[in-house]
This record gives C-alpha cells, sequence and structure tokens, in this order.
C-alpha cells in the first residue's frame, strides 16, 4: 500500500498513520461478552486518510452485514468514529472499512481500505484475520496479571534436608534408568542421556527458593510434570496418580502448593494427554493382554504388539481418545486425574497440556477440539488451561476448550529471528538453516499476522516464552547480553503471560531444550546451594527481570491493554500497549539506530518528560526527546524504553 | 519484499522471479489422493535466489515436519527440487521454504523464504495459506470439464405452444401473488416487484433453446429454482416434491432432463436448505399446531408464532436442522427430496445449495459441516454439490461437504474491482461506497489471497460468475464492451467452472440482482421469440464466449491446470495455467498499456510465433511480442491472449 506519510528513515514502515482498532478496553467496550450482548467498538481514523465513509462489518451466522458509521469526535490527528457489534455467535467476526475521497485535490492513500486484526488491507480478503469477539467463558481473571516462572524440578533446587552421598550425588532409592549426578556436573546435550541424568532436584527445595521466585515479581510457578515417569523430564510417565517419590511424593506438592498459596502465589502442572510412558500401567496392561480394558486406551493394531508411537517413539504409546474409559481416568470429570490434582490439598490452579496440538488427531481421526472442550468443562473457573503448541495453534483457540497457547509462533520466534545472533549456528524450525536475523518489518508481519488470527483474549491469556525446556536458552540465540535484555524487557511489554524459564533471569546458556536444563547455579545467586557448573551469571539480566516485571505489575496497559503498532524499522519495533488507564510507548532497538520520527498528533499521546525518570521501564540505549509534536526515538544500543503516554487532549 | 530482477515498468509485480509451485499436475502427482499415499510434489527455485537449501514442511496430526530437498534438474533460469508429502490426515496441508545464501557476494533477495499458495512470504505465518492435499471423495470428474449456463427459468424462455393472451399475457392459471407481464416489459428494479413480475418462462422454453446454450459451448444448464413457491425467484418454496405446474411441471422437467442428456449435457438444480417459504405445508402445519411434528422444523420460540425469519424476513421460515425429520424430508438419504430429483425420470446431475452460507447456522448453533457432509452422502459420485457462499467459503470447503462454492469472493469480486467502470455507481459489497478501481496488483492478492485459503480442488469445482441473478450484469459493472469481453475471456482461462448467466453472452445490462432477471431476446437472436425490452445485442460478446469456451475446451491446462502468477500491474494481469501437456499464457489488460517484459526462461517457455493464429484465444487489443529471451506483452486497448507455451528445453 502507499504510505500517506513520508517515513523519515528508510525502510520506515509508519503504522501510526494508518487506522486504528485494537481488541483492548481504549476500543471495545467488553472484552468477555455474553451470546446476545452488544458490543460498542471503535476506530479512528487520520484525516489524511481523507476517508469519504467509514463502515463496520460483521458477521452473522455466517452472513455479513456493513453499517455505515457516523464521524465522532476529533483526536489528535483524526477522528473516532464508534458501532456496535451484536455477539450473534459464540466466534463473531468484524472489521472495519475506510472509503477513500473522489476529491483529487485531497487523494486518499487508497480508494479504500480494510481494518482487520493484522493490519490495513488494500484488497479483499477472508476474515481469517478479521477481529473477534468470543462469548464462550472467559479464562480466570488472574490469568492476565500473571507472571509464571517455568521449573524443571529436578535441576531447580535440591532441599537442604535431601540426602547427598559423600561424592555429592543424591542417595536416593534410584530407578533403574537413572544416572545421579552432581549439581555441578554439565547437563548433557544429547536428548536421551539428559533424560537419564538424575540431578536429584525435588519439590522442596522449590519452597527453599520461593523468595528468589517472588522477588523476580513472578507469582505462578509452572512446574513440568511431576509424575514418576522413565526419565527426568517425566514426559513418559507410569502413573498420574502420585507424585514422584524422586521430588518428595504427594507431601512435598501439597507443602508446595500450600507455601505458594500462602504468599498469594499460584502453581500449574503438567499433563501429557497425546501418550503415556511404555511403563505406565495402562499400557502394561494393554501390552499384556489384548482383552484388557485398558487395551482401547492406546492405537494398536489387532491383536499383536503393533502400536502409535508419539512420532514414532516407542516408549511413547500415543492415547486414543475414542475411549469412555480413558477419557474419564484422565481428564473428564471429578473422578480424574485432571480434577484430582485440582482439589485440595495440592489445589493446582490450572494445567499445561502436554503436546496439546497432536492430542486426539490421529490420521482420519480428530477428537482434539473435543478433549479440550472436555476438559475445560472439568476445571473450575478459576483454572487454567494452556496447550503447549509449538507451531500453528490459531485454529485450536477460539473454541470452548484452551484458553490460550505456548505462544511460539506469535512471540518466540518472531522475537528470536530478530534479536538473534548474526553468527548463530542454532537451528531453525527444523529447516535447513540456522537462526535468521530478520528485519523489524517482517517481525513485525509475524506479530501481527499470527496474532491476527487467534481471539485476543487468547493471545492475553497465552504464555509468552523466551526460552523453555524445549529450546535454546535466549542467551545463546541472542548471543549478546544487550539484545538479552531487550528480551527481558518485550516479556513484559507484549500482549500475553510473562513466562520465565529459570535460570533465564540469570542469563544462562544452553543450546539446545536438554542443555537448557540447567541445574539452578544456587551458589552464585545466594550461596544457599551446592556448586553448580555455572561459572558466571548476570546480574544486569537479574535487575532487567525484576524491573520488566515490577513495570508490568504497575501498568494495567501492559497487563491487560491491546496494542496499536506504530512503526519498525530493520533495528526497532516502537507500539503501544492502549489502556484508557494510560496507554504505553514501548520502543525497542536491537543495535544504535538514527531517531525514528513519530507526530504526536499521530501517536494520540505524548511523553511530557526526557529523564530516565519519565519511563516505566528503561533497558540499555534507548532514547527520546519529545518536541514540536514530534516524538524521536532512537538508541545508542539495544535498548527498551516504555513511557507512559499522555493524551494530548 | 525485495524484488530479485529489475521491474521493466513502474508498480510491476514479476511473481515470475519468485520460486513456484502450484496444485496442478505440473508439480503435484496426485490431486485426489487416498488417505495414506504418498504424493511427489515440485519446487521450482530460480537461480538468482541462490538457495543454499531448500525444504519441504508438511503438517501430520498438527505437527510439521521439515525436510531436506535435493536439487533436482535445471529447467530455463532455475532448478526444480522434488519431495514427497504423506497425505497422513483428510486435510494434509504443506508449504515449501527457500534458505538463501550466506555468500555476500552471491546475495539471496531473502535470508529465507516460505512458498505458501498465496505466493512468497518473508516472514514466518500460519499454516492457513498451505498448499493442501485433500483425501475426501474428490468431486465427480466431469466438473472439472463442465461450464455451466445459468437459467432463471421465468425469464429465459416461453416454449412455442404456450398459451398467451390476446395482449401478449401469459395465459396460464395465475396464483395470487402473480403479475403476468408481457415479454416486452422491462424487469423491475425493485426486489418486491420484481419477484411478483410473472413473464411465464417455462421448461420446454428452454427444450426449444438448447441449440443457443450448445452453441456457445456450455454443456450443464443450472436453472435456479423450479418448485412451487410465492415469487418467480421460487427462493420461498411451498413445496419440494414438484415442479411448479407454471414451469410446466414434473414432465416438463423430465423431458427437459431427457434432452439435455440426449446431448450429452447436463442438469443442475437448486435448493433452498437455509428456509423455506411461508406458504410451505410443513411451515402451515409448523403455524397451526404448536404440537405438529413440522414445528421442530423451524426456530419458533415457545408456543406462539414468534420464529426465525431469513435475514429477519417474516415470508422466509429459517429451517432448525436439528430436526431429524426435516432432514431426512429434505437431505438424508434415499427418500429425501435431494434424492428424488436426483433419480430418473428427472435425473439431475448435481445441486446447488442457496445460502450454503447459512445454513445450519444460528447463534450458538452451528450444524453447517454436518449439513453438508449428510447431502454429499445422499448423492452419488457422480453429482456436484456446490454451495452459495456470497462471501468468505473457505472454512466450509476443505470438509467432506460442498465441493465448491459460487466463487464470488475469489473470482467475481475482484474480477469487478479490476475492471469495473472508473465512473461506476454501482454498489460495492453493502458498504457505503460504490465499485472501486482497483489496480492490477490489489486485484492480484485477493485473487490469491482468497483461493489459497481453499483447497485447489474446490477452486477447480467451484462455480465461477461474472454476474448472476443475485447481481448487476458484467457489462453494467465494466461499462464497456471491451472490458466486458476482457472479463468473458477471463471466465474461461482462470481456475474454476465458467457459469455464464444467460443474456451475458449477449452483453445485457442489470442494474441489480432483481434488474438483471432480464427476459431473453430471442427476437434479435434468432427471431424465434417474442419481441423483448431489449433493443441491441453485442454480437462481439457472443463471439468472445464461444470462442472462450471452444478455448476451454481444447486445452487440458485452462480446465485441469494449476495456476503460476506471472506478472501484474495496474492495468495487466499476467498468468499461466500450467499443465504438462501443454501451459497456456494468459495476458488481460483492461486498457493499453507498454509492454511488460518478462524473461522467457523465467517463464520456463516461449511463444513459438508472433500472429494472431498462434493464439489459443486473441480478443481486442492484447499483442505479444517473443525475441532475444523476452516475451514482450503489450495491449492497444482491453483486450486478452491466450498463449501455449512452448518448452525452452
Amino acid at each position: 500500500m502507499t504510505a500517506p506519510f513520508t517515513p523519515t528513515a528508510p525502510g520506515l514502515d509508519l503504522f501510526a498513520a494508518e487506522p486504528f482498532h485494537d481488541s483492548g478496553p481504549l476500543c471495545t467496550s467488553a472484552s468477555a461478552p455474553a451470546l446476545g450482548d452488544t458490543v460498542e467498538v471503535r476506530l479512528w481514523v487520520p484525516d489524511l486518510w481523507h476517508a469519504s465513509a467509514v463502515a463496520l462489518r460483521q458477521v452473522r451466522d455466517g452472513e455479513p452485514v456493513a453499517t455505515a458509521l457516523e464521524r465522532g469526535p476529533a483526536d489528535g490527528a483524526g477522528h473516532w468514529f464508534t458501532g456496535e457489534v451484536l455477539v450473534h455467535n459464540p466466534v463473531t467476526r468484524y472489521r472495519f472499512c475506510v472509503v477513500g475521497s473522489q476529491d483529487p485535490s485531497a487523494p486518499s492513500p487508497l480508494p479504500y481500505a480494510w481494518v482487520t486484526a493484522a493490519g490495513v488491507r488494500d484488497h479483499d480478503v477472508t476474515d481469517a484475520e478479521d477481529f473477534t469477539l468470543i462469548a464462550h467463558t472467559p479464562a480466570p481473571d488472574w490469568v492476565a496479571d500473571a507472571i509464571v516462572y517455568q521449573i524443571f524440578p529436578d535441576r531447580f533446587a535440591r532441599a537442604a534436608h535431601s540426602p547427598t552421598t559423600a561424592d555429592g550425588l543424591p542417595d536416593l532409592d534410584l530407578p533403574d534408568w537413572a544416572e545421579p549426578m552432581r549439581w555441578s556436573d554439565p547437563a548433557s546435550e544429547d536428548g536421551h542421556r539428559n533424560g537419564v541424568q538424575l540431578f536429584g532436584g525435588d519439590l522442596d527445595g522449590i519452597i527453599e527458593h520461593l523468595d528468589h521466585i517472588q522477588g523476580l515479581g513472578a507469582d505462578t510457578v509452572y512446574l513440568t510434570p511431576i509424575f514418576p515417569a522413565g526419565s527426568v523430564h517425566r514426559y513418559d510417565a507410569s502413573a498420574f496418580e502420585r507424585v514422584d517419590p524422586l521430588l518428595g511424593g504427594d507431601d512435598a506438592l501439597a507443602r508446595l502448593s500450600a507455601a505458594l498459596h500462602e504468599r498469594g502465589m499460584r502453581l500449574i502442572l503438567d499433563l501429557t494427554t497425546n501418550h503415556t510412558g511404555d511403563r505406565h500401567a495402562w499400557f502394561q496392561a494393554a501390552l499384556a493382554d489384548p482383552t484388557a480394558p485398558e487395551r482401547d486406551f492406546y492405537l494398536f493394531s489387532g491383536d499383536g504388539d503393533d502400536y502409535v508411537g508419539w512420532l514414532g517413539v516407542p516408549s511413547l504409546p500415543k492415547l486414543d481418545h475414542r475411549a469412555p474409559a480413558m477419557r474419564r481416568a484422565l481428564y473428564e470429570g471429578a473422578d480424574s486425574v485432571t480434577a484430582h490434582w485440582l482439589a485440595e490439598p495440592f489445589s493446582a490452579d490450572g494445567w499445561r497440556i502436554d503436546v496439546a496440538n497432536m492430542t486426539g488427531r490421529h490420521g482420519a481421526q480428530d477428537l482434539a477440539h473435543e478433549v479440550a472442550r472436555t476438559m475445560r468443562r472439568t476445571l473450575g473457573r478459576q483454572h487454567w488451561l494452556i496447550a503447549e503448541h509449538g507451531h500453528d495453534a490459531t485454529r485450536d483457540l477460539d473454541g470452548d476448550g484452551w484458553h490460550g497457547t505456548m505462544n511460539y509462533a506469535g512471540f518466540t520466534r518472531p522475537l528470536w529471528a530478530w534479536l538473534a545472533d548474526p553468527d548463530s549456528d542454532l537451528n531453525w524450525l527444523g529447516l535447513p538453516m540456522s537462526i535468521p536475523r530478520l528485519p523489524g518489518g517482517a517481525a513485525t508481519r509475524t506479530l501481527r499476522g499470527v496474532n491476527a488470527q487467534m481471539p485476543y483474549p487468547s493471545r492475553l491469556h497465552s504464555q509468552n516464552l523466551l526460552s523453555s525446556h524445549d529450546t535454546p536458552r535466549i542467551r545463546t540465540v541472542t548471543g549478546d547480553a544487550g539484545r538479552t535484555r531487550v528480551a527481558l524487557g518485550l516479556l513484559a511489554c507484549l500482549p500475553g503471560v510473562p513466562t520465565l524459564f529459570a535460570g533465564d533471569e540469570l542469563g544462562l546458556h544452553g543450546l539446545n531444550g536438554e542443555h537448557s536444563r540447567t541445574p539452578m547455579p544456587w551458589d552464585l545467586i545466594d550461596g544457599s546451594g551446592p556448586a553448580s557448573a555455572v561459572t558466571a551469571i548476570d546480574h544486569d539480566a537479574l535487575t532487567t527481570v525484576q524491573r520488566s516485571f515490577a513495570a508490568r505489575a504497575a501498568s494495567p496497559a501492559l497487563r491487560r491493554g491491546g496494542i496499536r503498532w506504530i512503526a519498525a524499522t530493520a533495528d526497532a519495533l516502537v507500539f503501544v500497549r492502549t489502556h484508557p488507564e494510560g496507554s504505553v510507548l514501548i520502543h525497542a532497538a536491537r543495535t544504535a539506530h538514527d531517531a525514528i520520527e513519530v507526530p504526536t498528533d499521530l501517536l494520540l499521546g505524548t511523553v511530557r518528560a526526557q529523564n530516565p525518570s519519565a519511563a516505566l521501564l528503561h533497558v540499555g540505549g534507548a532514547a527520546w526527546a519529545d518536541g514540536a509534536g514530534v516524538l524521536r526515538l532512537s538508541a545508542e544500543g539495544p535498548g527498551l524504553s516504555a513511557l507512559p503516554l499522555t493524551d494530548l487532549t
């Protein structure tokens, strides 16, 4: 499309000159409407578009309905237009149309333009990127405010009282597969090897370090699996009914839960619904006797030993969700595993569902939505249900199942590709290439495009991750402490639930998922643990995490606001988190760059002071200057600033 | 994205320089695979991309799998890369990734690029625009070759023997609502008025003009509804069990069907599954007695007379697809209305389903896919099932229901917007604007983007329309005989089933759907009918239709080929219909334009002669010159040429 405003820098996309609507409370009167409700939505159109008409298009029962909107009050260099969307269907889609002027003396940038959740389009499009209003029961209200800390239990902390041999090895009744490790041993990069390396972290160890977690600003602990299994990652569960004794058993979980809730914190557990381990009692019964009721729990072919394993792995037999008895045992109703761990004394606050993208899917069978819906019904209204989805979750997020996803596609990967070490040799998406270094424009197109295809509440209730137990660590991806701090700042500023993988606050390195399962270097943090293999930690990263999470806690806009894209260049991303209680402009720079100039009347706000104290958050080399109606955003190096905007009016 | 080839004209999009794959038989070994099949797919990558690697990404059970591809044979200025897609799910998605070179002396246009069905993307995207392979039972094979002629029965022809009063009015036993009209009266623009204007066309009248239809090259007649109703459009059926006596009754339909099949032609009928008329026996029974079984057929609230009408129209009560008895009566199984008209002696070859987009959809209820699936099961393997969908059908086309849609969104509207009269005051999409005149780039983005979101077989089995009984006529949209001929040429050349609304071959005018329901001017065509209100017909339009349909019949590429976009400027669209038996390049110009230059080694083919006889189809002012490795496409005015390409090798 033609840019209606002369850019001040080559390669600048100035989105601020486009008509603007988002799904936040600045532009939308309700985020969780009921079926039949009417929701007020408003669109801001810059006067330089010379709009001759503006319309709202909504879809009802598959049929679009267009309504012309009246021009409302002026604001900055444009006007607001307000309309009403009838929430006629559980998923109600809408978008806007801005019609240009026929007057050649006042040229419009386009004859007409659609305003979608992915941005402005100069041509007719499908409904896939429409804004959506969702009338399903919403996620618990607390989720939008949550900050999650992810723990891989074997590698986080050993309780002070946990028995240790003279050699420094965990002195436990070890299973046959386990290879005991000293806390100071390095974690293997090899998947199988790492999976049997037992460092001996336990749940009481977590309790002893809740001050650290809470001190970061996190309020929710997410544990990867804690059930008995054939590995330390425990994604190959051998039972779902008890906590692994290696971690302290059921009692330790009850203690951890009580300790968290006493602090007003929350607990999220991890469930494998796609498969079990081959040591699971269900699978052993199914193998032993083709007529056993458990036989239907898995995908056996015939009476022999042929069955479907996850990605062909025989130790991870895939569950068959057509089996009513398995559904009831695992996730349907009050007697299920799912319900058991939500009830006292364990009182988990939600579930993260492993391999949710494949759960219930096999060939012609697709029960994924049915599984999600059934699980949601089993949960109470205060429990969070989050689906692991390594790639495209968008088609699984507008139903009445998962509240959100692990947003690798709409957060992690676009940020990695923008902030990556130019010389990185980490693999990218399993493709024959290493992580690319993309310009901000391409990163923005993914950040906008992927998230446009999920309802905004699903985005707000999804986990944003910079790393996880399944990926290299962000510090290794960026190859740079400064860019890592920019990433940590963005974790607090982009829409979604910040989810920090334990150790990222220390700038730890990790080459792949396994290698990232680093024993925490408590010796370097507070002297409270045994010596670790880590030789140094990045105290600036720790401070950045604390400040970023504090900024988020202080700002309704960062937690619950909409998002308006302002500009992108190769080296800078600029957006506003919009909120009636005060919007916040975020400028992120991956390296030094010349000033980007944004007219404040297009920004609908200004920054009242130019010293660092005016910033809600200020990291590294980002700088700003506001004057003569223009906000100038520059950087002397990698940096991020979050600036409260004062309304023009 | 950066263009890797210097454009020769301002505003030129040269897609020919992009990596290329399409879903046609040149690049895909099977279009209708079975579950479990392996399909060979190949991608052509221009050497100027300096690809360091190429990968195929396919999705299985929700999880992507990437495979590196080996470089295969050279072809023109690039190389082919071949991979295999396992059709593991009924809808299997795939796309390609081209990885750029790290060598600064041989720069790639992009660090990496995704090749999707909508084109090349410089950033990560969702799977929505992936290529798809569909393992559902395919549409009947004949559909891809079909050319449809659409008839609105009241306005097409009166049989010679049909009784007429001395005043020239139909001498029939008229229903209370009907206003008899002379064939020479103009059709009203007013919806209600037009709906009662009975001109008296009948089914035997169609039989008398089959030479005209077949002479155009059409082989399939699609009739809008023929059941008794409260209007001449008959979308308000009062019964589904018999043909309206005004049209000649059941016997006339049997005669028409026999006459068509004798010529090797086919017959498509039109069914309202969303609603009936309020005169329908079901609805009358439901109204008369709240305890009647038919009460469940509709959406009544309580015991009173409140019910849901289509778009709130009380005379069109909406059907409730939860009612098993209604489903069985209308479309489920051998005793249904759907099956009845497919059986002898009526022997219809398929159904067009009215308002399919809303059928089974109401608030929280969405049975649309279930309705489509049930209907498909009722049909034989040789029957076509096509869904009316005025807007975005894409999410309804990858199931085992509808074979295709009336492709207004992916054909009609982008062509209208490109070819529109610049001074048109026809309304656009119900928006507060008249039809825009968009440049070829914007039109191409819609042509590529909308169709990318439906499986290619669904596109090949969808109706492409320039006008219908629901729209203004193409001649009125373009405001120009030359641009109308370009549209008629494109009707034969773009993927999908050409569907010509009776009268468009004469260049007739029509301001809206009702006004377009023109009594056919047989007096001006062959002197066989009464005088009509039409004063002149466009014989060039007629010739263009005949030549275009003949070109399509002669070319496997036009009927069954893939599509490769080559270039777009404001005034020109250039694409290739790809096929191993011979690809065809189409150049369409809406007005005179300077030459677009395309290197033949990017085109993978050349045109061996420069005189008009080298063209498969040549309309208006399009011109070409081929020499020194460059094909030059220009125009002296609106025009279209379809040029068989000879391989370079």
